[in-house]
């Protein structure tokens, strides 16, 4: 716990400096100012992240974090829970979206077991079982304090032994059937908005599901009454292990300087919870992509973030984070390799 | 001339037979249907131009036309002419963004005077210069229809000879002081909208310089009465060397069946001339991003193609094209490579 609360505590802001100095420099590359658009924006927000003028990106990892639901059954998912297990094997084996995606850019895939309702067995798995999933949070909280502290632990360790290996740029993934429901639950305590506004259609329900769904969730936070002020509260009574596990990957990335790329509506609440906890956490995220949870828009207004894609992902996974890092090794390798207009004999329009 | 006819004629539908079979893969493939949103339509769009049911990328490549725009001269641009040199020399050199972003994506960059009012000797340069420059629109017509067809024909040549060493992606780019103006005049004919609502400030002009080239296009397009039927003669009177040539570079390409991704408001106006030509070619063709000059909205919702980026770009060159390429690259890896629900054993959501 107080590991946790340093950890969270350590995190500086961004160097102003390095910044200043990718900006100057991006005032001389060979473009007319600012038409490089976000491209731009990136690169000053990781020099401020890196403390480097010029960084640059070699290793690149997603974490990707599994664990069920309790509240699973009481039919909010168009997919059974023994679904969350099946993804995780075919993580294991390569064959998900994340898998193509990520051997595409060549990012490293991590899976995590933070509370998956299965025995998991593959030499690749990294086990931090906390639980067989969460209990049911119509009913009750949905961990409790030890075991969510367990389940934020288990993302710093991951993260840090990561980091331990050489990462320059995190992506955050999830997987877990009900994980929307959890993470629409959060946004609406935290946010303190009406269900219905956060709760969206997941990997697919329809519109009596829907409604369904925005009732439960309801009933889960009355029961439970979660603390507005309070994220740990919020993420122990309505959370997810997943999430949990997010929480702390995120702390642990902010903590050693590593730029984070959120993906969608669960990493959304993930990071929601981080920048509750401290708000300089915010200005080590990207927002990969915009997802199709209705909630996820909420939390980045919030957040004051801007996804990178637009693409009508609703995947999970860490899919849109990862397809983003293109545009982010992008935007890094025109900061690094531009001639400056000095260098190139152009005029600039002072010249006219 | 009857040969640029022929090509445009030649030009076929896309395989249904292809798109039937690459959604009927997406559907079976290891993620709640749809929900890897746009990177689906890509699958099926690229397998229905290259009739292949599983296609692949491995060769990329960037045009990119330059030329000059004798209505420069009427102050419309925040750069002088002579930058269109200058920066031809610093592609050629590997300075320019185009060049840093294709050098990320593994793109080959070709670089083709088609009009540049200066002499330009470089051995990577293709030299199919027409003119030194287009003659100013302001007072007549920028081209003779003899010069036109030289352009379309030059892109056209330089697209099959890329062909020849083979490609399996094209992105289109431009540089051309003056190139916004003739751009909007363009649009302003074709889509028979008012000059100001397709008119922007290029690489970065004031409000009264706006207001200026505004007018300056309101009379070029009175002087010249382009004909809004006329495609061919839309261009030739108030278009630009650099466009005519992407015009042949999308014609080729399409008869051809290779994807073409168009990068802003330029290329987006060659796009629109070459699918006045044959709206088959519509199909072909994948928009890179969301430029910020107005008028690029305005071809797009005619073309009824969607940006695949959003990202404040305004710089041209095929920046925002070639930067897709990484989009359309991923969505073709997850087509190809995920596992379907029989391989890795997981549920359908039919089996709950």
């Amino acid at each position: 716990m107080q590991g946790i609360l340093d950890r969270v505590a350590s995190i500086a802001p961004l160097d102003s400096g390095a910044m200043e100095q990718a900006r100057a420099r991006q005032q001389q590359l060979t473009k007319p100012a600012g038409s490089l658009g976000r491209l731009e924006d990136i690169a000053v927000q990781i020099a401020g992240i890196t403390r480097q003028p010029l960084p640059g990106i070699e290793r690149k990892a997603v974490i990707v974090m599994a664990g069920d639901h309790g509240v699973a059954s009481e039919g909010v998912s168009a997919y059974p829970s023994v679904v969350t297990a099946q993804m995780v094997y075919n993580f294991l084996r390569g064959g998900a979206a994340i898998n193509a995606l990520a051997n595409y850019i060549g990012a490293k895939v991590t899976v995590v077991d933070v509370g998956v309702a299965a025995e998991i067995s593959h030499p690749d798995l990294l086990v931090r079982k906390v639980a067989f999933g969460t209990a049911n949070i119509a009913l009750g909280p949905a961990m409790t304090r030890a075991q969510m502290m367990e389940a934020i632990q288990a993302g710093i360790d991951v993260f840090d032994a990561q980091l331990d290996q050489g990462i320059d740029l995190v992506a955050t993934g999830d997987m877990g059937i009900g994980n929307t429901t959890a993470s629409s639950a959060i946004t609406a305590a935290l946010l303190q908005t009406p269900v219905a506004l956060v709760t969206g259609r997941g990997t697919g329900i329809n519109d009596e599901q829907l409604a369904h769904k925005v009732q439960v969730i309801e009933k889960a936070l009355e029961r439970n009454a979660p603390n507005p002020q309070d994220p740990f509260d919020v993420l122990m009574k309505v959370g997810g292990f997943e999430i949990a596990g997010l929480v702390g990957v995120i702390v642990a990335a902010a903590s050693r300087r590593v730029p984070v790329v959120i993906d969608g509506f669960i990493s959304g609440a993930a990071a929601l919870i981080a920048v509750e906890l401290n708000p300089l956490i915010r200005d080590y995220l990207l927002a990969g992509h915009a997802a199709q949870e209705r909630g996820q828009r909420l939390i980045l207004e919030r957040l004051v973030l801007t996804p990178l894609l637009y693409l009508d992902l609703r995947l999970g996974e860490g899919t849109g984070a990862v397809l983003a890092m293109s545009i982010i090794e992008a935007a890094l390798h025109t900061h690094r390799e531009m001639a400056t207009f000095e260098e190139a004999g152009v005029s600039t329009r002072e010249e006219e």
